[in-house]
């Protein structure tokens, strides 16, 4: 027996979806001034504290459906690519997770 | 035959300090509102991008010496608490992890 023709179309529309969280961390690269992480530092050392080196990174939190997590983070690369990182000046890198 | 006392001390004064890497992760409170993530997920989704979320956060690599890495972590925890991050609006956590 068939499956109904109708079953199989709506099937193949929305096939299984599952949420990740993809988080994208965005760094200076190597050599490129980072005058605010440089501000953290002296301000942390006029409070007593010592360290030898600070540096800041952005972290973006991105919840999306996606087939598998290969689809998810090559949708979260290409978000990095295209606007949340300067290919000039950063560098990062993306880890995804299933949420729940 | 007992140590001099000489080298008593200066073992003492300098214990055997390790590299470590702490990392402090900086968020927003639920609740707070993000009016940059909103606009950075405003301009994801007019480039074509579907997402459910988008979170920021602030991240502050830390390299300290330290005894061990509770140490390091106390370190860098009370550096979060005083600079860092703002209790009033901030959640943080903290890693350590050896360097090299």
């Amino acid at each position: 027996m068939a499956f109904p023709e109708a079953f199989l179309t709506t099937d193949a529309q929305s096939p299984v979806m599952t949420a990740y969280t993809a988080t994208v961390t965005v760094r200076l690269k190597r050599g490129v001034l980072d005058p605010e992480a440089e501000t953290t530092k002296r301000a942390l050392e006029r409070l007593g504290f010592e360290l030898d080196a600070l540096r800041s990174a952005d972290r973006f939190e991105l919840d999306l459906d996606a087939d598998d997590a290969d689809d998810a983070a090559e949708r979260a690369t290409e978000m990095a690519d295209r606007l949340l990182a300067n290919p000039t000046i950063h560098d990062y890198d993306v880890e995804v997770e299933a949420r729940e």
